[in-house]
């Protein structure tokens, strides 16, 4: 294929507007790069962030959105892990599979094209959108705000056409986040006592892993109480709100678990609630896991005191999910009913009424609101 | 045996001041205690932290001295782990093997008497020492700067007659630290990259444990150029001086290491030092330690976005090391010509000179200064 082709897309000119619908040129794929039709694609808070300014990687403009479903519309040459009509689950974090990150066995945080990805570029340095001949930014090495976009081959992971995509989309992003970090970087075992930061989709879906791996002790905590209801139905055995408390909700946690939890999770981007979640780890054992991202320049801190007695801080991205090779595992575990994802789904929209997704979001009305683009 | 006994001893009146030696009376062991003859004791930092009036625990007058080795003279009622003749090092760290901690297999911060210890008090809550009717407080459940002192006898590890008591003292506190956090806490493996910030008595201890372990490269970090002669010897591939670069270690190390070290360690216990050593690990799987005990109410910061991106903070007390049945392993792996203790013994001293022990740790001029009593 050589000619570009015209797509629908939603634009973001500058940080803190509206997205703006509209016809972009989407150029062919390049040598190991892939043309995705995108079939449906969640809303989630990190495109808010980059929207808001406040994401010092944010270019623009750019076709936002990094969680999305689709299928292979065409290769580019040297392609062979992929082929037209195939399922996909674009990537932000790539796999490579020689990068010394790859290769270290210790981590999915492939670098092979961070760079270039970083600046919303392809790895050759150009883009593949434009709009009345102005080039556009790609975004996260994603743009699934398009209905069609171009990813590299290695941003990829082919998953069972059986999945539905308007579903499996979640585990591009938030649904694996959680539940990765869970069940790859914390390794929660049985009987585990595990206490839950925020009760957003990330939060939610920790809470999910924590279910599977049959923690014991399930706190959910958050001061928007309507969360609660459903992080119950995942498994929550507590939901907890600190502004109910006149102390600092570790000391609560504390109190409430005989000394603290084995396992805790960040999944706001905090850090105030960073520190507590380590402080509410049980001394001698207790890890904290960091999943959400604070605003440019936030520190955290502690007493090292904390570290010393035997707590661990440490972090995710992506779930320690190498995406290439673990993520279709993670949807065969979906299609055998492991867990599942509607639960999440509490809106549905074309792409005309993306706008309306982000406000819900802002409102904290929404978990995901997922855009179908047949519709 | 039910008398009290006369015992040479240094006691800390009060904060700052030098110890003053004096003859001390100590009661007779009671149940679960055990009398121990001190032949050597090393001086350690924690023991010139708590002599400042820094150390919020520091209670006085007290004995201080936590890094001994000694016989046993004589058993209170119910003890059978040792008996009367048996070498012993005191364990600041107890193991009672029956308390949550203990029972875990995941810390080897026995809790068990932790409050009493605190307290400078036996764990019935009362003192065996006394000074003309006065009492005088325990010190880290050891108070080794006594030729007779009184320790539960779950705070005394075994060991064989065979290793000299005036060496083996220091696997009590800082070689085992050293050692233990780079093979128990990191888990250090071979062929890894390793920083370690302080090249003081456990600074050197961590390089040994990583030429143990077998580590690729192996950074000496220190202001003090004259600890780089013996941190060379005793397997530093680079010795580095923060004062040479007119930049941040950390990132002088990271170019170094093409990319940042697989662990490091905080040897010192300053917070900005903890800071650095974080943040010259690897991305994506690289661990920093804290070993060094920050002054009170200290807080140690960085952008969490470190841990995000794979690194991992975690701490280490006493090694990770189970002290009565893990260090009579070390003792043995001495023993076997494993490692060398001598090394570290720059001074040897009877207790009457013990303050000029702490002006040589002051000055630099010491690694450890041992003490001998029947000199």
């Amino acid at each position: 294929m050589s000619d570009m082709i015209k797509s629908k897309a939603a634009i973001a000119w500058g940080p803190g507007q509206p997205l703006s619908i509209e016809e972009v040129d989407v150029m062919p794929p390049k040598a190991g790069e892939v043309l995705v039709r995108i079939v449906a694609t969640g809303v989630c808070h990190t495109d808010a962030f980059t929207l808001s300014g406040d994401d010092p990687e944010g270019n623009f403009p750019a076709i936002l959105g990094h969680e999305g479903g689709g299928v292979v519309a065409a290769v580019g040459e040297g392609v062979t892990s992929v082929a037209v009509g195939d399922h996909v689950i674009p990537l932000y974090t790539p796999e490579c599979g020689e990068c010394k990150f790859c290769l270290s066995g210790k981590t999915n945080l492939c670098q092979k094209i961070r760079e270039t990805q970083g600046k919303g570029l392809m790895p050759d340095g150009t883009t593949r959108f434009y709009k009345d001949g102005q080039p556009i930014f790609h975004y996260m090495g994603c743009s699934t705000f398009s209905e069609y976009t171009v990813l590299p081959e290695i941003s990829l992971a082919k998953v069972n056409k059986e999945a539905p995509l308007e579903e499996v989309c979640l585990l591009g992003c938030g649904v694996t986040t959680g539940m990765g970090a869970v069940m790859n970087t914390a390794k929660v075992e049985e009987g585990a006592t595990v206490a839950i930061f925020g009760l957003g989709g990330i939060g939610l879906s920790a809470i999910i892993g924590a279910t599977m791996a049959k923690a014991s002790r399930i706190i959910g905590i958050d001061i928007n109480e309507s969360k609660f209801d459903l992080a119950r139905q995942l498994g929550a055995t507590d939901c907890i709100n600190p502004k109910d408390y006149d102390k600092p909700i570790q000391e609560v946690i504390v109190e409430l678990t005989d000394g603290g939890v084995d396992y805790s999770f960040e999944c706001i981007g905090n850090v105030d609630v960073m520190r507590s979640a380590l402080e509410c780890c049980h001394k001698g054992w207790g890890e904290s896991v960091i999943i959400g991202v604070a605003g440019a320049g936030q520190e955290i801190s502690t007493r090292p005191f904390q570290l010393v007695t035997g707590r661990v801080w440490k972090g995710s991205a992506f779930g320690g999910v190498k995406g290439r090779s673990e993520l279709p595992g993670i949807v065969e575990q979906y299609l055998r009913g492991e867990f599942k994802l509607n639960d999440f789904i509490t809106h549905t929209m074309g792409l005309e009424d993306i706008n309306e997704a982000f406000e819900l979001m802002h409102e904290g009305k929404s978990i995901r609101s997922v855009i179908h683009f047949d519709q």
